[in-house]
């Protein structure tokens, strides 16, 4: 790659102000400013160019004037400026000992096609590169680890149990459905259309998987699917779906949160009635955070690298092309346009 | 003791039909039946003489037509028959070999002068017998293991931390303190009189505590009491506390939930919405039963009779005498009424 001059055009996703309720595309622009081709003499920073970009859910709460207490060391988005985020880049200037020019890194970098990053404090250099490089947003990124630590950490799976996993084609969901196949789960997913459903199914190896629009009474639907009851909820979604759940847990089941996506946009969050099943089922409910889990990234790389490698897991993503995408692709979480890994294509090398 | 002829008259709490709603006094009845002086020739039963009976919640789960699920392996009461529960009673006869005439036992017994234990499957023999006999339905028997193990199993303690207790006078929420001020941690307690608040305060050596019913807003007690958030949250309430104490956890905090007894009495229990924060947090919300601890009784004896014998806790009972004031005794609970550890005098010795 060749350039020019000391300035590169640089396009850039802007929050346009801080949001509240539900978020829409018009919250942020594309603009064209400009970067600069070489990291400041006086910094330990890396200039990166991005590749993948991740659109992620927790992203809408940085977009809010206050993100939530106790959410990560994130701050908020400032309006006017770039969002952050999770991505792919390759190296292009480096004053940091720990990279050097070509290297490709994953990690928080900005929504836009240049970024200075400095200090590369969540940047990650990309030791395998046999894989498609935008898994590092995804089957190899933050919903990897979250869906490894999440259900094996979290959650003490054994082969035999019976696990319900809410918004199961997202990016997290489709992999811990698939790892929990892989331990001899029975496994049940529910998602919001009937091709998501018919994926699960007949793609990722689901035993069963229901649209939870179509169903009427969610409670029945999960009795339906688990006359015996659940011993594992993979809790991504929360509200009306995780007050069913409660109705159908396993004496000492157990809820692995990590999310609540059906909460998110909501002025006042949804009440749940049945938490008193937590106490007569001795359920044992626990929000995760995969920040809590970096240290397991060596050991998850190791089991989910040969199941890539060995076809035994199938990685789905979702992948729009261009930064002008990009807002479409963050508002489309919250409507469940994605399957699988929704990723955005800044540019291909 | 002494008796003449073959059987003996009889008192008895029985039920009168299945309750729904918030129970009344009237549900029950006293009645005056006979009992037999002797074990039968073909059982392993025990016939013991009941001295002090347990008034607890869960008693109110017994009197519904279905028991909630996944609530412990006891069956609904039978309208008609005598309600069974907790107490200490003294063997007038045996045919099991585990128990002899004399013996002082603990465990479940019938609500009423004499009963026929058939097979004693939860009857245990007390070997101190140098603290008063109730004890044995309070700090020692299953109230006091219920903030044992909730305690120092379900909730990670540690020195330092700091602890909500809701209902904090009660049976169990008044020994939970006691064991987190030992292990130096911080204590709040809420309860539901102004009575209880300076118990608590000035006899029970919490830190602070409030009275839950004064404050117009709950959110704002908390964190009057908590402005750095609670670490370890004892519910034993459920509904509005809950939702509150949700509000003030600080990240990794533990809950560990006993009872929700503000919910136990309702058509439709309420909503509660801050769940989020179980994600945000990282809270780890655990439901248990002391059913599960039984196996660390001995160890829980080695603990607390040290803790008793040296003055170390104070251990509070509220004693009314004569099978006739159990019904009351039962619905006093879920008014508020009583303060420490409810208990019925049958007979005294």
């Amino acid at each position: 790659m060749a350039f020019s001059g000391e300035e590169l055009s640089n396009k850039q996703v802007i929050l346009r102000d801080y949001v509240t309720g539900f978020p829409q595309e018009s919250d942020m622009y594309v603009i064209t400013g400009t970067a600069k081709l070489k990291v400041p003499e006086d910094s330990k920073g890396v200039l990166v160019k991005n590749l993948y970009l991740s659109s992620d859910p927790y992203i809408r709460f940085l977009m809010g004037k206050r993100k939530p207490e106790g959410y990560s060391s994130f701050s908020s988005y400032t309006p006017g400026s770039p969002l952050t985020g999770y991505g792919v880049a390759k190296v292009l200037d480096s004053r940091n000992p720990g990279f050097k020019e070509g290297d490709l890194v994953w990690g928080i970098t900005g929504w836009e096609e240049y970024s200075l990053i400095t200090p590369p404090q969540r940047l990650f250099k990309i030791q395998h590169t046999d894989v498609p490089l935008s898994y590092y947003t995804g089957i190899l990124g933050l919903p990897g680890l979250s869906a490894y630590a999440g259900f094996y950490e979290v959650s003490s799976p054994k082969k035999g149990d019976r696990v319900f996993i809410s918004a199961a084609s997202g990016a997290v969901g489709h992999l811990v459905g698939q790892f929990a196949k892989l331990m001899g789960c029975y496994v049940v997913g529910s998602a919001g259309s009937k091709e998501k459903v018919d994926l699960l199914k007949n793609k990722l190896g689901f035993d069963e998987a229901f649209n939870y629009k179509e169903e009427h009474n969610l409670d029945a639907a999960l009795k339906r699917c688990f006359p015996e009851g659940i011993d594992i909820y993979f809790e991504n979604v929360g509200g009306k779906m995780l007050d069913a759940v409660l109705l159908n847990m396993r004496v000492r089941g157990r809820i692995a949160a990590c999310g609540m996506i059906s909460q998110y946009n909501l002025d006042q969050p949804e009440g749940v009635r049945n938490l008193m099943s937590i106490v007569y089922k001795r359920v044992h409910f626990e929000g995760f955070s995969v920040y809590d889990f970096y240290h397991l990234y060596p050991k998850f790389l190791d089991v989910v690298l040969p199941y890539i490698r060995g076809g035994k897991i199938t990685y789905i993503e979702d992948i729009v092309e261009g930064l002008e995408k990009g807002p479409g692709a963050i508002i489309g979480l919250f409507k469940g346009r994605n399957v699988g890994k929704q990723v955005v294509v800044v540019a291909h090398e």
